[in-house]
């Protein structure tokens, strides 16, 4: 389908991204570019690319296929260094987890060369980040939300939810502040709330004596507090005002509930706790998204 | 080891601690009580029980163990209805995810008869609760925490640690306060918040939306969301107090979350962020309670 993949960030987004492409069959070259010199040479020890690019912007020349892998706050920089070979012919997409931001950057960046640019955001990962961990399989069964932009040619769009398709996932589209109002909800918030739920553990002087009795109710509820660093500050900042309006929604729920227990009110917890409860049991991962059986999918 | 059980309440925890305990070759005879006459009939279909007894009263009447395995609302009157045929030579236990109202509650009923009595809480369950889903290895490498009090014959402790040790359980012990804070904190508070995280989002007009937009790590934060609204309930009740105060300890760590990311200090987040993944991926499920090798393990 494609001749050649520009891969700029090759970590275990874009590295499972190019390794997927070519167990389809769908790219002849992949030619990749990371910051890290290191990271480089291992994608083409892996087989996750095959020719190395001095810069971003070489990565991107004489390739029909461009894949923005980089950490969300490296993403104007990257669509800067690359927009004097970016064409609307070529079709480039990111990987980000929040959208309004990443449209914004390439309005900024791109100016009237928008229409190949697709921003997407698959819903995969592992706990374990880096090109080592590429996996071919990564996107297979998940969700990839598309956020064309006015200016998008509906055939990249098109193009982008066919490749997604071919390696497995549900494409799905939507705005870019309905994705990140999305996020913050089911997303953003719960991070934020894992964070803190752990730091108030942490904070207090018996903690480790705490940790020692928690079961697994508790690993469950902050795994995602193991989360890296760098990439939530980053996440967190660039969808802030709907984390923190999230935030007040949360505060709400939680303020009812502890009103109800500190009353003592039985009957009110329990309602509001049965709420809760048949909400989460009626809910499964990607339960309501596509009726169609698992082995139909491509 | 016994030779008669008096389990009083066949669900879940009762009906795997009966089925562990003869499956172990530890008891000769499990005489079984259940408010429920359909519950009482598949104890006795499914083996886990040899004989019903028509009261709670009768279940103890010649036992030299007995399990209370009811809803922690259905303590003290479950504690006066046996009163009359609890003895320091008996060895009695309950199962309750709190303990000081469970301690309280004995103290009230048993008055100076409390020489055989153990407060016991088993860090174990199920999604699926009932005698059909009780099942031998239900404790099987999870935490018993003891809470005895002054009054427990530390003969009778010593016999209630060897039970639990011989089911694959490993035991702990703690005063009662200390424990219904650490649950607080661990467990209790963590399900209020998963509460009020799954309400938050179903108060809002496009939760439908945002629901079908979730992922694993959604999954995860709100699993235990799904619990028993009546069992919840109580042990919310129960510990009142030290959930409401470890509430206000995560109210703290998320307001300076919220603080730095509402200044979009990306500094003081990322340090903040860095402190509880670090605190999570250096926590261990049960990892620093036991140093032997499982393998070593009765």
């Amino acid at each position: 389908m494609f001749e050649q993949l520009g891969l700029i960030g090759c970590g275990l987004m874009g590295g499972s991204f190019a390794l997927a492409l070519k167990q389809a069959g769908l790219v002849q070259r992949v030619v990749g570019y990371s910051k890290s010199p290191s990271t480089l040479q291992r994608a083409r020890e892996r087989g996750v690319i095959d020719v190395e690019a001095p810069s971003a912007l070489l990565a991107v020349s004489g390739a029909d296929l461009v894949l923005l892998a980089v950490p969300v706050a490296a993403t104007e920089d990257t669509f800067k260094a690359i927009r004097h070979l970016v064409s609307p012919t070529t079709l480039v997409m990111d990987v980000g987890s929040t959208k309004s931001d990443v449209v914004a950057a390439a309005r900024r960046s791109f100016k009237d060369q928008l229409a190949g640019f697709v921003p997407a955001h698959p819903i995969a990962g592992k706990e374990s980040a880096g090109v080592d961990h590429a996996d071919a399989r990564l996107y297979q069964g998940c969700q990839v939300i598309l956020t064309p932009m006015a200016e998008t040619d509906p055939a990249q769009v098109a193009r982008a939810q066919a490749v997604w398709t071919a390696l497995g996932a549900r494409v799905r589209e939507m705005a870019p502040d309905a994705h990140d109002a999305a996020y913050a909800t089911v997303s953003h918030l719960p991070h934020l709330l894992a964070f803190a739920a752990m730091n108030a553990v942490i904070a207090q002087p018996q903690a480790r004596h705490f940790l020692e009795l928690a079961g697994p109710g508790f690993r469950d509820f902050t795994r995602i507090a193991a989360s890296d660093p760098s990439v939530w500050r980053d996440i967190l900042l660039a969808n802030r005002d709907e984390v923190l309006a999230q935030a007040s929604h949360f505060r709400a729920a939680l303020d009812t509930l502890e009103a109800t227990l500190r009353q003592s009110d039985a009957l009110a917890l329990q309602a509001l706790i049965r709420q809760a409860s048949e909400a989460r049991a009626r809910w499964q991962l990607g339960g309501q998204i596509d009726a169609a059986p698992p082995t139909e999918s491509p």
